[in-house]
């Protein structure tokens, strides 16, 4: 069957895990996925590579990338551009690689009208209670700024079913497996095997 | 998450291996799914017993549960009728049992149409040449059976998008894993899960 990459879009509460699930999943299927790169106007910082933590743009060259339609979707925070270069996404996929954006659910919409066929991954803490006990136990957030996430994520919760699948972060190990085992499975989609189903319908009618 | 039970319709060529594939799966994990039996008015053979092959009913018996929309899905072949309960069924999705149910295209469609959460997966052999070496390499076969065979495949072919997935059969064994692969996966799909989505939404805005 078909080997071309999957967009797969992941969101999920701050809190959640996403990153981390994301990281070892890489490490353990490097072949299989690749991470988007981000492009930004804002000022690297010390160790940050271009290329590698996001393709750093002045404001002009940002501009043009959108005037020429070269992002899939962008952002502006305070004063800076955050974006999704469109080509180096599409190069990924079609060497077959799936690629993995960490995205907000604003950004996870505007993909998915872009790109129907891509996959939606809504990542969960098991429960309410455990997201704050979690956001609570890494003990740098002030009672504020917890409760601050916690309203933001009653936000994000309202577009839940926009998603494909939602993946409860429980046990770390368990999760990342669950996370590529989705994946794999989307690879069978009829809807992503058109030309196969086709060939298929061709061969039996002796054409 | 939910673990309400998957209602999965299993399709395929003749010859794609798909009877093989759902012992094998069975077998291996027993505790996840049953195998629906189906409703039959013909005479149990030797060595068959009521309620394992089929049950076998008496045509009035039929007649009344198709009367009382027993049946999920129900034909006529010959002088026989053969249907699907829909009362063993729901028992196993209520404990939690992914069902299995092998059935060709129009029984599928029947079932997607009465239970839109069905799984569809059409199983098929790589390429259309593996199919009729397949078929001609059981020996028991003449010519204008497979050629009748590979007809027919041509036919139940027009009905593959309206499945799922596509389950190519190569290695019996990579495609039992498959199978599993999928199923499990599905169960975290959002539209499986909206309680639990509710039930998110509703503990972080404090309810």
């Amino acid at each position: 069957m078909n080997r071309q990459g999957i967009l797969i879009v992941v969101s999920g509460f701050s809190g959640s895990g996403k990153g981390t699930i994301m990281k070892e999943l890489i490490r353990r299927y490097d072949d299989n996925y690749a991470l988007s790169v981000s492009a930004t106007t804002r000022q690297p910082r010390e160790g940050e590579a271009d290329g590698r933590e996001y393709f750093f743009k002045t404001r002009e060259e940002f501009e043009k990338m959108i005037a020429k339609e070269e992002l899939i979707e962008y952002a502006r925070y305070v004063n800076n551009y955050y974006g999704t270069p469109k080509a180096y996404v599409e190069e990924q996929l079609a060497a077959g690689r799936d690629v993995i954006l960490e995205i907000e659910l604003q950004g996870a919409l505007k993909i998915k009208e872009k790109f129907p066929q891509a996959l939606l991954l809504f990542v969960t803490p098991p429960s309410v209670n455990e997201l704050k006990r979690r956001l609570i136990s890494r003990g740098t957030e002030s009672e504020e700024v917890i409760e601050q996430r916690m309203k933001r994520a009653s936000e994000e919760a309202e577009g839940m079913e926009a998603y494909d699948y939602y993946v409860v972060n429980d046990v770390l190990d368990t999760c990342v497996e669950d996370v590529h085992r989705i994946i794999c499975a989307e690879h069978g989609r009829s809807m992503r095997n058109r030309e196969f189903a086709e060939m298929i319908k061709k061969e039996l009618k002796g054409e």
